[in-house]
């Protein structure tokens, strides 16, 4: 086989594709079906399509209200941004061709399970969106946008029928403010993103041991100890619910409590179960009568400030022993007949149900909230399991499922995308249990994530989890998602998401080069370690500075994911010419990247530790380029050649410099095809 | 010779040097001179380097204000941009290592000609910064950001001392948001970028016969008929003059008049000279004492408004016959002796001056407002040019340079780099009359800019005029200037700017592929035409998408500018192996890109007109490897041939779809030097 793919001595002589993956194309959406995420419940396409130019206007009709008429603007400028024709200016001008009615209202403060229904119709001559309800709307005018592609002719969106409701009620998004603060801006544009994922839920979880990110007007020492000077003002809050009821997001406040909450301390050290050192405690004091009327007084600030009727509580992760260690607090168990730290913690769920209760608020907490007595209005986000969430249904509680949606973990979109609320234990229950599965939410957790690169953990993935949670159960064509995921992640950007931006960005910091080629060549076939491996590896505080390339990179390999399955192919003898020669010039290309990588890596201390891991990418590469050969030639292997090959491959699957090289495995499949001696 | 470049049949085969261009090398700060821009006017390298780690820390020493703090914390913010490391957040925490020391405050409303020098004095162990005044604080810090850089070590900058102050005065950008409404944001990224390039002020101009885009209190009717519902309020234009002071810019508002005014006669007919068509007049009544009662009222308020000392009212380009061609206006200048309409702009003129010094502003206009009998004090902006620019200094008018610094015409960098507001016809000038000489201007015309392109048309070019008018005459090395000009370009990423993503942004949306590389490949190497060819080539309204190739490449072809330098060396005989190597590679490149591009320019409306372009690329790319093989082997070609060569390519570089093909006139070198039989 020729060496098609790097044939010069020349430094840059690098291929695109190889560096970029591979290349879906939008004209897909031509092919009798539409390219949308989450894809909707029926979708009819007709003939012909209709075109967007200059003249396109909106018009709103049935129930009026300003949040409609912002929406109307938004999905101009957005539709302006897509197309690069300037509709945000003259549209009103114009004769409507898009004609939306709405119904009525929708309630005062969003509730799970309103209507987010919605029927567009659209032919060559017009748009009709008709919803029930402004939430409908919104979803239906996200829908349009995600149809929008370029033809010989126009822009343009195909003549198509849809009538779409969504599976499940809740669907989420975890933003952890409390072990990082994110700036406003970083939460307004994944608003955006999460609007055009048709995404219902804002998590918004504001402290942890580490930080105190909201601003308290009855207790000011919490942020003003505990924030290092970063926090929200209750002005910024408003705001962000603002901006989310616009697009028809709730904002579901979580404040941990009685554990995670160190920083709380820092100012009102009595609140702690360790009095005598606060910053070492991190769970409250659940004996004082001092705590709760502290707890009440902080928890009516902020139900009237968030008018959502959820409010979450946190309640995970109590290290009993902090409990069960400190006389006072034992003393006072045993005086009340409880029994250990579990007890403890009931009866604190308790009084704060109450509390939450009298202010009309619904309790929600993590799994360890929920003991046989946790009063049944209580809704159990899960994030130990499926188990766990059907034993929560079982017991009469609405639960939210968060186990599998950790976008944190470094875990594929497939992966997330095949866990489903209602699949595996809870796949049984009876109708009245599976009703109270509301739904799902993502969590990005900010432990080793900052807001410079958070945009690449949450995106594209959570639209995945976005289509689970709203698409018919039956969509399960992992192929099928990872088309549309790579064109919805690139309409994300007209939503001003950097997802796409960042890993270039850093590479080009941390190589202090313009355009590091060799760097993106090697950046394109690793990963971080999924799960808790990366805090195993290196060790992380709040400071440590997320800027190495195990923070740069996405969290999934395009390019090992495509070199995987043309090996599959080709192990299986159902490879085209094109994947034989297409896995020929990535090996070439990653055999001959070290050489020109190693001097760019010097240079850097941020790069330095990259130095095996890049040797590794090219004698993997080189292994692989022997095997693809005798595969091809039919060449018989020895034995022992072939096994010191696979141990040599099996090292280089495990962590270096907190990356993984995910061709390795796909190597390995290659080696163990060949037929020894 | 072997084609290095392009062995393979394969799509996708594409050299990321050959689409991207020259990539220069930050560690080049190290080699004994320092890559920023505008150079400093004194530097001297020391031993050593300072590094940046989490305990970095900023004090402020001397005389204080919220200014100095708010700039700390942006500096800080930056800084971590720059590196990764959150210095914003602990910076305060710190020992500090970095001593800023201000000597006392700046003006209350910043003036030309004030203190901007600095003392920046930086060894391995400190770093300190000494200023007069805020303003020189605000320099000194903007050169330190440009001197981080990355080494095997850390982040750090080299020990050095450096006292620097600008030539001119006046370092300003005009901004026109009277064509096409530019949002905030885009003001304020773009303020960011003056700040970190040392221009200090910002020419905001608000109105033009398209639109009326302030909000006046006194006469709603301009923005209320006149904006097309987008307007900045004047809360907008307050929080932007409070942007500008924090980084040490004044904001000189321009209101143009008499002419260029139609978007002022929607709401008020009766200004216009044609009563009877305002809407096809674009010149108010100079007649009349009831414009000049209107004018009265309005300058009072914008003067209110703006606190600068100087105030722009335009007075460029009237078409009097509007003016002697109507029976009324032709009576009154006979009435007073005046003979023709530029007596009559000189009457409006001096009305206007005095209207403006009854409010204590400095009229500023452009160069049609100069007569012998013009007000001394008046400023001139020279868009004519240097003769022009002379001769308003020789009459005693102080005067600005914007002639040369067109930013919107897309000439390249080093042409507006080697325009010298001092050089030409006001190089012989006395002392005294160069003195009058405040500095120059960048104009960023919106007639055929939107704020989506903005970012390209004014980065990085605006970089080297910027150094033109602050660093020393003597700067006059253009090789130097680019190489720096690269790293600036980057640098500038960090303060928000979207020149770098632009382009791509653009080509994926026309194209309807996330990555469509042989379009990319295009892209590179043609730019729009100079000057004002673009408007006779395609039609344009205010309302014209802007989407199409022409507006999305950037105005300089980077790697045209790169094979133009290797064609010279290759004729002059100066070339090394790597230049004919590199020339072979990209010639070979450009010359199988059409095969791949032609299938998706016709997928797309906006790229259709794009195919004669893209086959006359590898028509001459042809040319190109033939004539490079002949020179390279010596041999004779036939007069015939080389003539019928000369005359394609000399066909080839008229502009096609609005675009040049820069390699072109490169090619044709090689073509001449061929030797002929």
């Amino acid at each position: 086989m020729a060496n098609a793919c790097l044939a010069g001595p020349v430094y840059f002589l690098l291929l695109v594709s190889c560096v970029l993956g591979p290349s879906p194309n939008l004209v897909a959406q031509e092919k009798g079906s539409v390219a949308i995420m989450p894809m909707p419940a029926h979708v009819v396409l007709g003939e012909g399509e209709f075109s967007i130019n200059g003249n396109f206007g909106v018009e709103l009709e049935g129930y009026q209200e300003p949040r409609l008429e912002r929406a109307r603007q938004r999905f101009l400028d957005t539709l302006s941004r897509e197309t690069g024709i300037p509709l945000w200016r003259e549209a009103s001008l114009n004769p409507p061709q898009f004609i939306v009615r709405t119904g009525g209202p929708s309630a005062a403060v969003q509730q799970p399970g309103e209507d987010e229904s919605y029927h567009l119709e659209i032919s060559s001559t017009g748009v009709q969106l008709t919803a029930a309800n402004p939430i409908g709307v919104l979803r239906g005018l996200q829908t349009f946008l995600q149809l929008v592609r370029i033809t010989p002719i126009s822009f343009s969106v195909p003549a198509v029928v849809i009538d779409d409701s969504p599976r499940f009620v809740w669907r989420g998004l975890l933003i952890d403010s409390g072990h990082r603060f994110i700036p406003i801006s970083a939460i307004k544009r994944n608003l955006d993103g999460m609007e055009a994922v048709k995404l219902n839920v804002f998590h918004w979880r504001f402290a942890d041991n580490q930080g105190f990110h909201i601003e308290s007007r009855q207790f000011p020492l919490l942020q003003g100890k505990g924030s290092g000077k970063f926090y929200y003002s209750q002005d910024d809050v408003r705001e962000v619910i603002s901006y989310a009821r616009d697009r028809a997001i709730r904002v579901v406040p979580e404040f941990d409590m009685p554990c995670h909450t160190t920083s709380w301390f820092m100012g009102y050290p009595e609140l702690a179960s360790g009095h005598d050192d606060p910053s070492h405690s991190s769970a409250m004091d659940p004996t004082r009568d001092e705590t709760y009327s502290f707890l009440a007084r902080f928890i009516k600030e902020m139900a009237d400030l968030f008018p959502d009727s959820f409010f979450h509580t946190g309640g995970d992760e109590c290290d009993f022993k902090e409990w069960e260690t400190n006389p006072r607090i034992k003393e006072f168990m045993q005086a009340h007949g409880i029994n250990d730290g579990a007890g403890l913690q009931l009866l604190f769920t308790t009084r704060i149900h109450d509390i939450l209760a009298s202010h009309n608020k619904i309790m929600e907490g993590w799994d360890e909230v929920l003991q046989p007595n946790t009063p049944k209005d209580v809704v159990i986000q899960s994030w130990r399991g499926l188990e766990s969430l059907a034993e929560a249904v079982r017991t009469g509680h609405r639960s939210v499922l968060s186990s599998g949606y950790y976008i944190d973990l470094n875990q594929s979109a497939a992966e997330h995308y095949m866990v489903d609320p209602l699949g595996a234990a809870t796949a049984t229950l009876p109708p009245t249990e599976k009703a109270r599965v509301f739904g799902g939410e993502a969590t990005m957790w900010t432990d080793i994530v900052s807001d410079e690169n958070m945009d690449n953990r949450i995106w594209p993935r959570t639209a995945a989890i976005a289509e689970r949670l709203w698409s018919p159960q039956a969509s399960q064509d992992i192929d099928s998602m990872y088309q549309r995921l790579a064109i919805v992640s690139q309409k994300l950007t007209y939503y001003g998401l950097r997802h796409r931006l960042i890993t270039d960005e850093m590479l080009e910091r941390m190589s202090g080069e313009p355009n590091p080629v060799p760097l993106k060549v090697l950046a394109a076939v690793v990963q971080p370690p999924r799960m808790y491996v990366r805090q195993e590896l290196r060790s992380y505080t709040d400071f440590t500075p997320l800027n190495h390339l195990d923070d740069a990179v996405p969290p999934e390999s395009d390019t090992a994911r495509e070199f995987s399955a043309i090996a599959k192919r080709i192990v299986s003898g159902k490879a085209s010419p094109q994947d034989w020669q297409q896995a020929q010039e990535w090996l070439s290309l990653w055999r001959d990247n070290d050489a020109k990588l190693q001097p760019l890596l010097a240079r850097s201390y941020l790069t330095q530790e990259l130095a095996p891991l890049s040797r590794n990418l090219s004698q993997v590469a080189e292994i692989g380029l022997q095997a693809l050969n005798d595969l091809h030639e039919n060449h018989l292997v020895s034995t022992d050649l072939r096994q010191r090959n696979i141990d040599f491959l099996k090292a280089a699957e495990k962590p270096q410099a907190v990356l993984l090289l995910m061709i390795a495995p796909s190597v390995e499949l290659l080696v163990q095809a060949n037929k020894t001696q």
